[in-house]
């Protein structure tokens, strides 16, 4: 944020930046790829780290590692953070942490082994060291965490006139802040002005006059999801971090809180796919098999539980090997119904549209669409059936599995996730498998079922 | 944001709460209702308003309809917007609105049918009227829709006391705002100052001077989706909005980018699960099934696909009943695995961690990742099958089938999506009912194929 940079017009990372970059490393062009490099922002050089393959990221973090502050490694993913820190120069790493905001550290800090750890740790000033050190003790994923110890606070009976006479004196403002916090004597956060409307207002107008109705505060040790949820469905831009007994310990800004949002949403739709919430397109194939193998292994064993109940009607399967043909339809539209209903359920918990209060009406309402989507299904199966397979009683017997099947996928859809709620796990933890078992053991159930009754 | 209201301390919307509310409800006290919703946050009486029922609605918009006001109508869910805004006295909606940023105001509007929007821009001030008008001319779900017309410029070559009087003398600034923006005489934004940065510098410094370095417009024409990713990557806070002539036209705030960055995560989870867009929760059974149908019978057809396959080898089947029974394992899990490689791949495209630059890598990583679970799975399931079935050979054909449908599946599962993108269609667009598709066709085709060649 130096001053002078503000000269360099920002560009944004193309392709044709990534490909002029790539080509001025393999020529070993330091020149060049500083000047490639100097116009993108910190962001968009994590990106092209990302991006470009192993081999290459070694040769140019040799070319040129100046280019690498600390905002290019809080922006860095995980995946190869590491990778990255441990190939910089110790002072190219001393000096890149050293202008980064303690939460921006912090951040860096926990995703590192300790060695990596202790290096950073070194490197920062004492100040910045216990203000991360204190960050750290908090627990992974907490408020605590993401907060920047940095704020700016004022007693509550100040004027504006006050306030502006101090912030004009002092020497260690956070680079961003918004509003002023106003506090009482054990420093516990009561309200906060805007910047905007302190500027406004004239100097004898006192701070408790003009604060915003909209305060509110969250403890160190909220988990930051909830953070996120705070943020986004009361429109704060910050907010105060309190501690047990209410004392202010920091403040989380809505940059922060956009990316736990952005991240907690990736975790979401990972883990409803059965992928651990860590994976990245970054990681190495061995990373990536430990990731879904577990799950994959549970649903062999799942799948496994359809062709038992498939195998109890070997001699209904015998005697019309057709059925053996049409059998996975019903199954298989069952299994995108349970996935629709789940992705609305999953989505609608985590924007709490959907709550104890109205879980029974959304139930309901479920299991009344899928029962209509199931007789239109019916309709057009059954027709089908019995046209291409000249057997209507084949085709009256998949119409009614569909419809079966289409219900059960509805109201599982919906069930799974409330139910992973109600114990307290996480609603999309791989409910995917789950609702695709169901509607799996149940389509073949009812078709192979019915299909003994009507057929034989 | 009336500033007597400060007084009331806010409280979260909690289950006892709506009980409270919902009984106040069904015995008509009004004073109760009022009571109860007063502390509330404005997007906590929406949240109110969508969990109950459509009856008890009716019945609170009937008693106290003073308390609805324009922040509600502006959280609530499209889907009741339109319903709450009818049972609404005219004269509320119209001191409703006049409250609101036009933002918020076309936000309410482009969802409604035209006698709605009628009833709402009648009750406009004429200026707030023509701007509503100027930014419904954006195409919808563009940076022109989402922002603001409000925004603070001061020529490029003011002074932090220049611009600080300027701001005490203002009457109508926005509600809120955290920078200045520094602009030429065509009115083309230059640059920005953070309100915390001027307000710690000395009256005679340039504006200039302490401009951020880190600047970036949009265009009004940009999509809301670009405009969220841009916020998040460079961590911007506001953003100016030019039209095609580099002018400044409006402001975007973070909050709306978070909100349009949470909303399109939703969107893409639901479209990865082959539902429209905009379900909700609150949706009716018609709504619901007007969603969700279309992809189900596309499925039904892809779904046909399979049976077409599995009837090819029914002399395979008839002769082998229990190859029945065990194929859907080789689909099912190839469809997990399908589903996992697809939601990793979304992410990263959504994220930009998948770009052309390193696409033949991953999908390279995928196939690699996707040949290893095949193999640790087929060692199972053959292991499995020859213990449980009794037979030698039938196992290694499920261990064969088994490695060709996860290679399969790891690579389709990221190929659709890159392809749709290619397109220039959304890659999360029912991507979920091709993949399976395809794993469901090549698991039945290589375990019915290779027993064909192997078992008989």
């Amino acid at each position: 944020m130096a001053e002078n940079e503000a000269a360099v017009e920002k560009v944004e990372l193309d392709e044709t930046r990534v490909e002029a970059i790539r080509e001025a490393v393999d020529r070993g062009d330091s020149d060049e790829v500083s000047r490639l490099l100097k116009p993108l922002h910190a962001a968009d050089i994590a990106d092209l780290l990302e991006q470009i393959s192993g081999g290459e990221r070694r040769e140019l973090l040799a070319l040129c590692s100046g280019e690498i502050d600390g905002d290019v490694l809080s922006e860095l993913d995980e995946t190869i953070r590491e990778e990255v820190i441990e190939r910089l120069p110790p002072e190219v790493v001393a000096e890149a942490v050293r202008d980064l905001e303690t939460d921006d550290v912090v951040d860096i800090l926990e995703d590192l082994e300790a060695p990596a750890q202790g290096k950073i740790l070194d490197a920062l000033e004492l100040v910045d060291r216990v203000a991360v050190e204190q960050a750290m003790s908090f627990p992974e994923g907490s408020a605590g965490r993401l907060m920047q110890r940095e704020a700016v606070v004022v007693p509550e009976h100040w004027t504006v006139g006050d306030a502006i006479d101090y912030l004009r004196k002092a020497t260690q403002l956070p680079d961003q802040f918004y509003h002023v916090i106003l506090v009482d004597p054990r420093i516990k956060p009561l309200g906060y002005v805007t910047l905007g409307r302190m500027l406004s207002a004239r100097h004898d107008v006192r701070l408790k006059d003009i604060e915003e109705d909209n305060f509110r505060t969250v403890k160190a040790t909220q988990e930051e999801e909830e953070v996120a949820y705070i943020f986004n469905q009361y429109h704060l831009i910050s907010c105060p971090v309190v501690d047990d007994s209410d004392r202010l310990v920091g403040v989380i800004t809505i940059d922060d809180a956009m990316n736990v949002l952005d991240e907690e949403h990736g975790e979401d739709m990972l883990l409803l796919a059965g992928v651990g919430e860590e994976a990245s397109v970054l990681d190495g194939p061995i990373a990536t098999v430990r990731q879904r193998l577990p799950w994959l292994v549970v649903n062999l064993f799942t799948a496994s539980l359809s062709a038992l109940v498939i195998s109890r009607f070997e001699a209904t399967i015998a005697s019309l090997v057709a059925l053996a043909a049409v059998m996975p339809i019903v199954a298989s539209t069952g299994g995108i119904a349970g996935t629709q209903s789940l992705a609305v359920a999953v989505r609608a918990l985590a924007t709490r549209d959907l709550t104890s209060s109205n879980a029974r009406r959304v139930v309901l309402r479920e299991v009344t669409a899928g029962a209509i989507n199931g007789l239109v299904l019916a309709a057009i199966l059954g027709l089908l059936g019995t046209l291409v397979l000249g057997d209507s009683w084949l085709g009256l017997v998949l119409a009614m599995a569909m419809i079966v099947n289409q219900i059960v996928a509805a109201f599982g859809g919906v069930m799974v996730p409330l139910m992973l709620e109600r114990f307290g796990l996480d609603p999309a933890l791989a409910s995917g498998t789950f609702v695709t078992t169901l509607t799996d053991v149940m389509g073949y159930l009812a078709f192979l079922g019915l299909a003994t009754i009507v057929l034989l």
